[in-house]
């Protein structure tokens, strides 16, 4: 089944009035994903809606929506997500129908409604799915070749695999994080260019990285590698992700086997899972690939998506956030297709919730830049803040907020924040 | 509570006579932990003793260990593990007290008996544990030493961080696959050095890592470091490990991200676990560490195992497997405790079953080699194996298969079979 089946057309709107605003980022085209607790209530699943969420046990269990609602009584979303492509869009056509103007079903129940809708600011968003696999590529060639001139070679930045294949290591699953959880900063190793040894102690080079991740709807088995035609179907739809970053720790650790330590200590994720089908109308060609990738990574017509992304930046006690950078999705050089084709190629499987983030998303100015160590050049050059503050790195107290969205015809496919307050270490023994 | 005491002593012997025979890897003294399957009914947890499995649901269900049953009627041992050291120390000094000469509880039930003891011929051995994350050290001085040499400079094989702290990554947890599952031969991108680009095919160099890995037991929260002195107590026991990797794979993409690809179709795990209680007499010391670690990396005491390993090989159609290495577990530079320590001291948290491999283990001499990588000089000098064949790397048909064990008084603590016959890669496309 075609996803695009369930997008819901720009011109349609909702009675729940504070969706049909044009900046509210959850208008009825959008309705994502994620699992909400309120009240004292068990955590369960719900769709954002204007202000809202919109609790799916209880239309399930009022028999409003096609399928079980036990599949939504549950703190993560893995066992809806496995129900797999058809459910999805099934749910998504018969919330589209229940929330559209004009439909007395669920608004003309008034104790149903009541229970149902609970407001955001009643509500704590948590994980939305359990993680058994969380990798992160590094698909950006501006931030590729950005920080290979800062590390290694700036004649020859990027490396000759970088173009032949979607570069990407495992990450840490057990600490990927909702947003709104504090950041502790972490101890680590740290190697002194004027010391023979290292030291061990807290992170002065904490740093964010932009990026945007893709779950993973439709699992492959082990030794069933996904073919790029087919690539899209198994994705269930898309976070923010903030994959903080201790560049001292970093530099230190990271050869031969690539980073550890440096990024195990936490990485953010939206709350909200934007469905596929709320992304369709804003797909758009990826960047021209030269040379022309191997087969198994070619796929025709587009395949990259039209998402505004911004990092912002509140140190403790400002009047307000300062934005410290404004890039976009559609820059991403591998696209997301090629990314789980490239995964699987091996032969590796995937489960449902996988989370495969997109690497630092860097475009190609320099207000597009997707991490500190990019802005600063490495901490050399800091960066002053719209309230006056300056930064190399990342400062305890600091609040760090991703947000992206997609300009419909009148309406905004947002996703929420990815934030998070930065703590101070503990005491390094 | 201290896991030794929950150690059987050596003169103690089984009234099931197979486990006190003199070569039995499944001693009282071992009573190593699995998840088996037998005669259609469900997967549940049992111990090996003998040439049997002990189901575990059917005694605790007969009232006879201080647990519920639920914990050990289930696909997996998380729920067991998750009770904690009191609760493996109580298990595992009541199964010793059962099946010890002369208690009659079990013995004298001939129908209790019948059902709870199951042959292992009879049994399917799977997956011991769900696995939430899987970390991969590279501990073995010898092998970094080894590595270092063949792909960097011999003159400075170590790189200098690997001397101040156990160098791991993330690896891939979806493709841990139990003992005696087959391995499909991944295909990946392969660059020629005569070639401008790489190509897309089944890996030529397919390679074996002989490993240890432990499993955790006790859990760490996010941003609670564990420290040094209490590292062991957060260990619930052992296994083998075969980290299969694709050289060729290898060598094309780990730079700068580290192994990916070529490492995450497959690695191969014994079924059994071996509580750390059953290992305690085979305590001895770690190589002496030079420089002396950190502080958060220093502990007192010997924290190595004397446990001896060896890989096999053999080829299809081969009247007898050949062994190709024998090395010892002791050899290994960082201790698991030190492992776990640098994991966790950047907050990253843990959770019960994560499985953390030791990386190859290489001792001292050419045939103690942990990879053929090392003991073919990458495939520029072949082995003859015993049977005559020679061998660069792995071929189609081979069946790999590492083994363990701790040698006591009079009896031998194993860790039964880690293997897998390699498949023919799928066509390319």
């Amino acid at each position: 089944m075609n996803q695009s089946n369930a997008t819901v057309a720009p011109a349609v709107k909702s009675w729940v009035e504070s969706a049909n605003l044009p900046d509210c980022e959850f208008p009825l085209q959008n309705l994502p994903y994620g699992i909400f607790q309120a009240a004292g209530g068990a955590p369960r699943a719900g769709v954002a809606i204007g202000d809202f969420v919109l609790d799916l046990a209880a239309l399930a269990r009022a028999g409003l929506l096609p399928c079980e609602a036990g599949v939504f009584e549950q703190p993560r979303l893995n066992d809806f997500i496995a129900l797999g492509p058809e459910a999805w869009s099934a749910v998504r056509a018969r919330l589209g129908a229940l929330l559209a103007s004009g439909d007395a079903t669920l608004q003309g129940d008034a104790d149903l409604r009541s229970r149902a809708l609970v407001a955001q600011s009643d509500a704590t968003m948590l994980l939305p799915v359990e993680i058994p696999g969380y990798t992160d590529f590094y698909s950006s060639k501006e931030h590729a070749t950005n920080v290979g001139m800062l590390f290694r070679d700036p004649k020859n930045a990027l490396l000759p695999n970088w173009s032949e294949l979607p570069i990407g290591y495992n990450g840490r699953a057990s600490s990927v994080i909702p947003s709104g959880t504090p950041v502790r900063r972490p101890n680590g190793q740290i190697k002194p260019p004027d010391q023979e040894r290292p030291v061990f102690g807290a992170c002065r080079k904490l740093d964010i990285e932009l990026e945007m991740g893709f779950i993973v709807g439709v699992p492959n088995g082990l030794a069933e590698p996904v073919a790029c035609a087919d690539a899209e179907r198994h994705i269930f739809g898309m976070v923010l992700l903030n994959d903080w970053s201790a560049r001292d720790l970093q530099a230190w650790e990271y050869v031969p086997l690539g980073p550890f330590n440096a990024k195990t200590f936490a990485t953010t994720i939206s709350p909200w899972i934007v469905p596929m089908a709320a992304l369709e109308p804003f797909r758009t060609a990826q960047p021209a690939q030269s040379p022309e990738p191997l087969s198994y990574l070619r796929h025709d017509g587009p395949h990259a998506f039209d998402i505004e992304l911004e990092a912002w930046i509140r140190p403790q006690g400002a009047s307000r956030p300062s934005r410290i950078s404004r890039t976009n999705f559609k820059y991403m050089y591998w696209t997301m297709a090629q990314q789980l084709v490239h995964h699987t190629s091996s032969g590796c499987n995937t489960r449902v919730g996988d989370l495969m983030g997109s690497g630092t998303i860097s475009g190609p100015t320099p207000d597009s830049l997707g991490s500190l160590l990019e802005m600063t050049f490495n901490g050399r050059e800091p960066i002053t803040l719209e309230t006056g503050e300056k930064r190399a790195f990342i400062e305890d107290g600091d609040e760090l907020d991703l947000r992206g969205s997609c300009q419909g015809d009148g309406y905004r496919v947002g996703f929420g924040h990815c934030s998070g307050v930065v703590l101070p270490a503990l005491d390094a023994r």
